[in-house]
């Protein structure tokens, strides 16, 4: 018997149609198709996917847990999101709103290299952790190098690349990495901090695993990601190619109808999120307090088999709302300030140092 | 100075508010940070969103014309996606719903390897096509083996694998494909037409480079790939990779702030979808007949530098819709049947002879 992840989702429907409905969620997400000719034993009791509960949430909104089974998804991460939410995806009134995974998932995909006491000990940090991201894209790599030699001065934890910064013909990768990665290193260097900086991967599988080789051939350990975008088999096969990498992920492309709670505190924990960026309130995305609460809590939460993963506000935060911040998310954070540190222009490492004096001194 | 990608959004706003978003979307899909620190030239003529138009469409709703500099793509394809809608997924009220590719876009992703013509080619048809899918997954390759052979005996153009079917313990890609396409070759050679199998692609890039590999080593010349799980690099590397195949696209994950005819009709299109598959009116999935016309249109409609791409309408389809289905959609069209078909059983072969000449006698 196969082991069953139960999925659950949000389905908008009238009480007369929620259970076909949910019939229809469990079929569509194991054989699509009719039930009635399938006559092979294994697939009737191992391979169609089960209604487990329907709860009426009221306000004509229902939480539908259907059981798919675990071997269905070849244990593949691509094939992990076809089979949750593949074609319900396309379907109006539905999201997935969280999955629970059973033990030979867990161990099949793994969860976090380093999680957050990695992450922590890559920088020598106790508490919060300050980071930044290298902006604007257009900028040539010598220009790019020089910022993050300043803002490294300022003894930052973590520089990301903007995600924006992929291969460009004006700024490659094989020619920014390296010399930013010299910048950074010859900052930490003056410090005393062991500034990390994660170039953002992008193209296929192969061109990111020469990507991290690059990194790796001049003293990097981690880089950033963007699952939606590069697909999830190739973070799973990277990041297993790779347990002494860092892999912090970007959430672009994430706004399809899946929870954020779900999506950035659980989905990418388990494919091996160090590092989860996600959109925090009051910022440029219209996520509450409460969301940005429970995506850090599901980061950090105890699960068995799984580093925790640091979950990373972004987008859209300022210098001035630090306090704020590590009031609500505690000590096991990573503020990422971009834009708003980059508006300091020459006074970026007084800037960067009064930051991470902020975060550090909490 | 760089092309721009006339990038169109439908986006939800208070009158007073639509300029600020119109330009907030225009940063977040170029520069992310804000504009002012910004003094490089090439940066603010070549690099940042530019706002082109902003039509007011009545009751809140307006659409917001964005050119976005096509360098910034560094013509990849998960850069395309990234630099289209990436954050902007993120935030509420805001879809993607067209966008211009310029010539330089066109020429670097190049649209379908064959088109409708090398399409319909394939298997010497001359109008509407036949096809369906092999279910349900949890069946072992010998008996998705059988299947096929009977359903290529009724004559059907193209059969392709259930989207569900990857490369599962219980049916692993390197045992299925062989006989799959040994048994329709077989049939092949009984009816006179040459029927074509399509596997679905999955995982990583390189696996499924090495799939390609397997399916042309015995005699196949196309696949199906889910662009929204495996990401758009992979997609445009493999089509760029194998000229002469056929690329079927398969909408599993599409179900994001994206309009459904700017995605299945240009951009698979752009990326170099042969055959697109989407959800039909009527079937499962919540589609209007004028949203399938309008992706329709938009597959086959003239576009310089780009083949048309063949509309597969499909989602809960059946037989005796065929008559209603081509008169809707002319013969420029892939009619898809799956379950239903299946659930035929014995009688599968005569239902398939049935679907054929039902499509074939239009």
């Amino acid at each position: 018997m196969s082991t069953r992840i139960q999925a659950v989702y949000r389905v908008k429907a009238e009480p007369s149609t929620i259970e076909a409905r949910a019939r229809g969620i469990s079929v569509e997400q194991s054989v699509e198709m009719p039930v009635a000719p399938i006559d092979d034993p294994f697939v009737i009791n191992d391979i169609i996917g089960r209604v487990e509960e329907i709860k009426d949430l009221g306000g004509g909104d229902y939480e539908v847990r259907i059981g798919l089974a675990s071997i269905t998804t070849g244990y593949d991460g691509g094939q992990l999101i076809n089979m949750i939410l593949g074609n319900t995806s396309l379907q109006d009134g539905v999201s997935l709103i969280d999955a629970e995974f059973p033990a030979d998932i867990v161990e099949a995909f793994g969860g976090p290299n380093l999680g957050v006491a990695g992450v922590r000990a890559r920088v020598g940090a106790k508490g919060a952790l300050s980071a930044t991201a290298l902006k604007p894209q257009g900028t040539p790599p010598a220009t790019l190098a020089r910022l993050a030699y300043d803002i490294a001065l300022g003894g930052i934890d973590y520089i990301k690349d903007d995600h924006g910064l992929s291969d460009q013909a004006y700024c490659p990768f094989s020619a920014r990495v390296p010399m930013i990665a010299e910048a950074v290193h010859k900052a930490g260097q003056k410090t005393g901090i062991p500034t990390r900086y994660l170039p953002s991967l992008n193209g296929t599988t192969d061109k990111m695993r020469q990507q991290i080789v690059l990194a790796r051939s001049v003293g990097l350990d981690g880089v950033l990601i963007a699952p939606m975008l590069c697909g999830f088999s190739t973070f799973q096969a990277l990041k297993q190619e790779n347990p002494d990498f860092l892999f912090m992920t970007h959430p672009s492309m994430a706004g399809g109808p899946m929870s954020p709670r779900f999506f950035f505190g659980k989905l990418m924990r388990l494919l091996g999120s160090d590092a989860s960026v996600f959109c925090n309130y009051g910022g440029r995305f219209g996520y509450s307090p409460e969301l940005c609460r429970a995506i850090a809590g599901w980061c950090l939460e105890d699960a068995p088999g799984l580093k925790p993963c640091l979950p990373v506000p972004a987008g859209g935060m300022e210098l001035k709302r630090v306090p704020e911040l590590l009031d609500f998310f505690g000590r096991d954070v990573m503020l990422l300030i971009g834009g708003s540190l980059l508006s300091a222009k020459d006074k970026i490492t007084k800037e960067t140092e009064a930051f991470c004096n902020a975060v550090r001194s909490y």
